[in-house]
């Protein structure tokens, strides 16, 4: 008898009769005699909606402010946990919901972005022996000293489902979401694009920030710091052994070595270049410190020195989003770094190639670089990490990159 | 220093642009340097589309569904009370939400109507030394125990506004409406309805009671309890000395006496009657039992003997929604009370003249019995309280006996 957690996301309970067919996938794995803990999102649309109103009302600017949007938000959770144990009920089941504060799951006080401080998983083991199977709202928590409902920030729900896996040491934490699994690269842009049934946690975390929009980064770095056994799939599918993505850890498991496991890939990314500022110790600390404080986001980095060393520039990367805020950040320090000019490209790509076999297999990245050149494709920024290689090329460029990378780097089917 | 209550119900929070009307209303009390919480519904039509997404999954028959129920219709509470504490924090006030379970407001566990066990006045009172304003979910508390969210059935902001009220001891609980008040009877049915400036808690409760949908009469009877003076107003009115109803002890402050205060009229009752029943001791008993168990109300009762004495025939109403229940409660007995026939009669309305002033006067019925003889209408069924009197007659009469009534008894502007 394992402990099996299941997650579903706002397209999987967008309806009533999805959450039906969600039912049905929990009593799949009841029938297995598994013991069941079932975290949902809202209904699709219905925490858009809900932001909306709050952003009618309010900026949203004051702690005060992002407690009361906490505290509407989350309930979107609320009435899909209840509903989906209200379904499991009418199929049989001694079924009941938890919100957060009822478990309780506590964490800190960052509201709109909370992190989990600690969950009480005796207590969910302790209800899972008075009922068949539990429900619990995703997103939320409850700060422990004020006792507000906090949430956990867009696509929080994944991270509830497998810091409950943890908590608990389920035996399986399975993502349900409208894919059937994490693929090489977007399907959408190459139909060569192939399901991988494997990935080690630490290429889908480079996936998620990359781009890959499958897991959310924190679920991803919360399995992997807690050896959680996530299974991405599809709730529209019928499970069998084959289904989905399995998030292994690396060395145990994932015997077929391949160089390359995925390419990802993002439109969402701003380029900013500061021009010509006068060279001093401690120009970049001021740069991507007041970044920092902005709580700007800050991607990709390279710094050039003039001939003569005097005059430097400087380009980074950020997340669309986050333009407007990475421009007053530095419109506040300019008399401090003196740019002569910044410009800003949002007419990028960025592309990245992924897989653990690139620590001991040289060649990677001038594959990369060759691929690129001999389609005329341009690189803009480079950066790379142990299991990446990222380049910033330009928009257009983009899909065409994609293929040709999956080609070259044996992915193709 | 005054400390109000504001209630709003849903149409007075239907949308954003109401909401933050409703944040002008508080605003109002504010300025005048009084102490300010407020209670709320939810946006109307929410309710009723989280009562049915839970219909379209659950029968709702056991505890165990009616608690999800709970926890699934008390968003709608969640959300408003968010909303209008983030404008409240808009314009100006350090505003901040209560739902039911962080005050505590504990609960019976009666899921879906329960009753209210104690509310934490200090607390709110003291959150009111640290905030300008504070608004709380209606309709909503926790039960003790299970830690469980508890809803106190339709209508129940009204009593929570009451009950809190009562709990900080308010100088007045202003339940604002779509209606400017309470009216000598349906202004659609006559344009010579008055809107009466007071109304005693007694003459309110039966009101209620008698059709009038103003206030919940759960609602007015803790106001009598607790002796809370409840006024009744609109939200999309100025609000002036004049404005609305208020409840008030019926010896201290009415002064200028009335005789019959208000005439209410309900459309939704059901006639049975159980012809020819061999008579018998406890055989009344055996079916008010019966009906009692399956949680009937009965309203209005008689019961006449043949002329041997030898049979009985008992008539009663109830509401129209509980007519089924009735039948069915009435079939379990059968064989033990034995009548002839049941007829069922869903054309009748039911007409309550009301007033404190009866006590002392007598001709009250007189006046009534012969207004209705005048006009040709029968009545069927007659009951009869120290404060009021009821008469079911034929639905097709019901508007016609309402004006010559309010005639009648000099209601008329």
């Amino acid at each position: 008898m394992a402990i099996i957690v299941q997650k579903f996301g706002g397209t999987s309970v967008g309806d009533i009769v999805r959450i039906q067919n969600v039912a049905k996938k929990v009593k799949a794995e009841l029938d297995k005699k598994n013991q069941v803990i079932v975290v949902v999102s809202a209904m699709s649309g219905v925490t858009n909606q809900l932001v909306s109103y709050c952003h009618e009302v309010s900026s949203l600017m004051s702690d005060d402010a992002l407690a009361e949007y906490d505290s509407v938000i989350s309930s979107g959770e609320q009435i899909t946990c209840g509903l989906l144990a209200l379904e499991l009920q009418s199929i049989g089941y001694k079924a009941r919901s938890f919100l957060g504060w009822q478990i309780p799951m506590k964490t800190d006080d960052v509201h709109s972005k909370a992190r989990i401080d600690s969950i009480d998983g005796d207590f969910l083991l302790n209800s899972l022996k008075t009922h068949d199977v539990i429900v619990i709202a995703g997103f939320q928590g409850v700060h422990g000293d004020s006792g507000r409902i906090a949430t956990l920030g867009r696509g929080g729900s994944d991270t509830s489902a497998v810091a409950i896996a943890a908590a608990v040491k389920a035996d399986l934490c399975d993502i349900y979401t409208d894919v059937d699994g994490v693929y090489t690269t977007d399907p959408r842009i190459t139909n060569k694009a192939r399901k991988l049934n494997k990935i080690a946690y630490e290429e889908m975390l480079e996936m998620a920030y990359s781009g890959s929009k499958v897991l959310q980064t924190r679920s991803v770095a919360m399995a992997m710091a807690h050896n959680v056994r996530v299974r991405v799939l599809s709730s529209f599918q019928e499970v069998t052994e084959e289904s989905g993505t399995i998030l292994v850890n690396n060395e145990e498991e994932i015997m077929e070595r391949r160089v390359i496991t995925g390419i990802s890939y993002s439109k969402n990314d701003v380029r900013i270049t500061l021009s010509r500022m006068p060279d001093h110790p401690g120009l970049s600390a001021a740069i991507f410190g007041v970044l920092a404080d902005k709580e700007v986001n800050v991607d990709m980095i390279v710094q050039s020195a003039s001939v003569d060393g005097k005059f430097i520039d400087i380009t980074f990367t950020t997340a669309t989003e986050e333009l407007s805020r990475a421009k007053s950040a530095l419109d506040s320090i300019s008399d401090q770094i003196k740019y002569e000019k910044i410009s800003i490209d949002e007419n990028v790509a960025k592309i990245s190639v992924i897989g653990v076999g690139m620590v001991s297999h040289s060649g990677v990245a001038h594959t990369m670089f060759k691929t690129l050149a001999e389609k005329g494709i341009n690189i803009l920024v480079i950066s790379t990490s142990e299991i990446k290689i990222s380049v910033l090329i330009a928009k257009e460029y983009g899909e065409l990159a994609v293929r040709v990378l999956h080609t070259a780097y044996e992915l193709d089917k």
